[in-house]
């Protein structure tokens, strides 16, 4: 194997000097609960938020001087207080919040702002949906990251946790064998994962809730369709079909578990198993990780959309 | 706000062709238990890896063919296997791994391969450490990334869930004041942190676990000593210490919540608090981000450390 | 406060003889996944089970003698086994598993099974409910435990975290006050809570999943109707209406947060806020449990069954 | 399978009234971080607190008259305030609520208090322990419940989440073979568990620091020395170990799971594997549960403690 990137095995010592690089920096986990009770029937929107400013923040850190630094209580309160004038979709809101940092401070260039939206449905009562009584539903939670850079912003919208299983209608065979290799061609196996998605809006001027059901509609469907030989190939599928049918998204990225379910071998008790009886298995689980994207799109934009900045 | 990226508000369609972008798999989860058994003594080494590979998966992908795709199970076979002629440091174990598969399969150009190990202690039995005994030590974990591109490969150690507290030694003032801002400056507060840190080595023929060792000293030494004006200032003079005392590390980027201790009102019952009570609050929380590095290192390489792909 | 219950603080000794006191071993974390899939229309059962023994097993733990310690991994199979001739309803899944485990082993008297089932509905396919593709509900999860002792079985059902919220018909009022009070009265907040229920039934032939979807709309709808002068106001109508529909339950047990969602004082921001914008804290929160029950019910049978009160 | 408890089968329906039974309230999850800063060295004391009351709460379950109704948050207010005169240990904690909250309000007979207390030490800077700055432990947790009913105040004391594992000095055959049973007898095996474990005191006198210090030596001993025929052998030698050397302790009682690691089968690879590399597995795991106690000691006081057998 090489040496590392850059490295001089003769002297190892890089010369730079020692600078602050890439940061940002505010409040997370402020949980809105935003409630519209102009009428009788009442409508709830409810969801987590991130606030982080970039900019000129220097002096903050090598000298402790926080002249620049905008208190991260202060950017929870904006968010409550922005929430007053109501949400509307994490996006419209978020984009609400980086504008107001953006244009506020002059030394903030930039930021990330992230939402989690959680959903709930009406109670029926009698058949009847209750006019201000709700059931969460977790069947997955929508995320939403704006980023703001010298470029403008960017804004990507999401999905996780979305749980999906197919009980048949998947293949998996024609691997390469090597002296590592003992698993076992199938030509029928549970498929099963949690969908996790994210994919970037080249416009600011949408109707986001209404994109975003239809994106989960295209995702499950697809999902189901498709008669599957690895999911990669669904993978793929899932996100062409969202890319042909909304030409406001530029790419997708997908993070995709394969949940194992072994069929579990039942003859020493003298039974058959034809794929009647799995054991859903938690780790080791498969990995699948893939973007689908028209071929112009840029990728540099996707580092600070999950993890550390 | 100006329109997001690349957008043109008369005509939102991109012209791109649908393809396959940046795309990596294999298996999460292999937890590994490795036992040194030579003597009477036992060595214990526990950790959890991941392998993902990177190359010509497109077919895979677009078509369902895999002649390509070494499976993920044959991938937690070599990690098990390879395990068997020892671990080392989880940053050697990865350097194993990596090189396996880029050199195993033509088509594997590279990869991602990560784990995290966790300490254990042997239990000491009448004051005498045993020699097969152990309990966990939960302070830390300690992680690891190295990652394989056409540049060679790029090796990152860190930890994470290290928690640190100061009761004393740290203030919060002079930040700015605007409409939204309620909080009130103070020259004496607790200071808390969960301190995650990852950081990038420029050579992979090191004493990763001295280095390791090292690097988790200074971290604490100087969260204890710097009389702190900000987190953010805390965040950078740790860098700096890591960055002064290790030439062999490129630069460091923490993530670390400011976890609030409120000093609770007791003046209603009849009570002067001077900061002895306090109430540890979950969420909002604080979360400054930062880089400290020196100032010729790659920002681009940090895009996979975590995160989707 | 008066000593301990039976401590003489003259002689603290007891004076008992060291011995083994109730027990029970197995395994647990089961996760069986059950196809039905006599037709292209497949079904789907999907729990984890847990499975503990109780009776002699004395010598097993006083002498390391195991020649009466079924396995865990023998029941781990059996449970795999038994889900080969269907699952049905855990309750009924879990009484085959107590008789085989009674009637197979002498020395097994009786036990303590559980089981928490997940629910999966169909996707649909451009409008139509796909046969074999499933997205997973997380609304709540279904309980059951069976325990068998020298009086029978005895089976109870149950859910948890099944999440609802009225953003209004709830009022708090009239409480004590005394030196600690500082709570405002309200006449108008939002209630919320995951509700956890278990009620044990007097039969063990019912049409158990029938029943337990009753439960569970009675549980919705109460919530949904009771005008709320306190959770525990609400709690006891909850079970009264379960108690009232289904006579073959005798007792219900409730454990359920009080999650509060604080309304957020935006007085400094320039803006009233009439219930609408809401702080929703994770810690710290109420913590209501109850028991509703005809009045002839057994108290003594709940231990084993979980944390409640 | 004989009817369940009670039940006739021809007239399943009971004829009692419907009535609330038991029933505990209050606040959960009350983060208390108390610092003595009497000199330069500070002292951390950090736990989490549930208060919950019994009494007569009828009229507020049945008619949501909130008159008897301690309002959670007066609990919350409470154990801030106390916690401003010392923490001491949490035992010593809870007896103070307890009182406080069952000589206030006359209606107020008993209740549950329960703690989990966090460990920290100090950072060490050049070799020396700082004044103010700490690193946690997160070895294991610490428990305590306070119960008290007509018959008085009951304490119990424990841990929970006390990984241990042994590489050898472990053994399992001789169990009973039956149709469902696939397990190889070992005579050598990795043996881990997280240690669970709660005791019940005679007496609130005592130093509960040093006894608390005392039984987590003499678990983490026993476990190491007992060479291991089964774990519910070691559990009986640890519980048996307290007791004789704490003649204030009546009972102890432990659920720990048995933490199964595999030894992985190479040979497919052209390896041997003598005890040498293990899968860790998750689940499925055995779950142990059993009590040790002297002869006279009651049982009925533990079925508010936890979900223990």
């Amino acid at each position: 194997m090489t040496t590392p990137s850059g490295a001089n095995p003769a002297d190892t010592a890089p010369d730079g000097k020692i600078v602050l690089g890439k940061n940002q920096y505010g409040k997370a986990g402020n949980h809105v609960v935003r409630i519209t009770r102009d009428t009788a029937r009442h409508e709830i929107e409810d969801l987590t938020v991130i606030s982080q400013l970039r900019g000129d923040f220097e002096s903050c850190h090598t000298e402790g001087d926080n002249s620049h630094c905008v208190a991260t209580d202060t950017q929870k309160n904006t968010i409550f207080s922005l929430a007053r004038d109501g949400v509307g979709s994490p996006e419209a809101f978020l984009l609400r919040l980086g504008k107001h940092f953006t244009t506020s401070f002059e030394w903030v260039s930039g930021g990330r702002w992230a939402a989690e939206q959680f959903t709930w449905q009406r109670i029926k009562v009698d058949g009847k949906e209750h006019n201000h009584a709700f059931v969460q539903n977790r069947t997955e939670t929508r995320t939403a990251v704006l980023l703001i850079d010298k470029d403008g912003p960017h804004l990507f919208a999401g999905l996780k946790d979305l749980t999906v299983l197919k009980s048949t209608g998947s293949e998996f065979h024609g691997f390469p064998q090597d002296k590592y290799t003992t698993l076992v061609e199938t030509s029928d196996r549970i498929l099963s994962t949690d969908v996790a998605a994210r994919w970037r809006y080249n416009t600011a001027e949408l109707d986001f809730n209404a994109v975003y059901a239809d994106v989960r509609r295209i995702l499950l469907e697809t999902f189901a369709s498709v008669h599957s030989l690895a999911l990669q190939q669904t993978l793929f599928q899932m996100g062409k079909n969202v890319l042909q049918a909304h030409r406001n998204i530029v790419d997708i990225r997908f993070s995709m578990p394969n949940k194992h379910h072994f069929v579990v071998d039942l003859a020493h008790f003298g039974q058959d198993n034809p794929n009647v009886v799995f054991w859903a298995a938690d780790r080791p689980f498969g990995l699948i990780e893939g973007t689908v994207k028209r071929d112009d799109a840029a990728d540099d934009l996707w580092e600070s959309v999950a993890g550390f900045c």
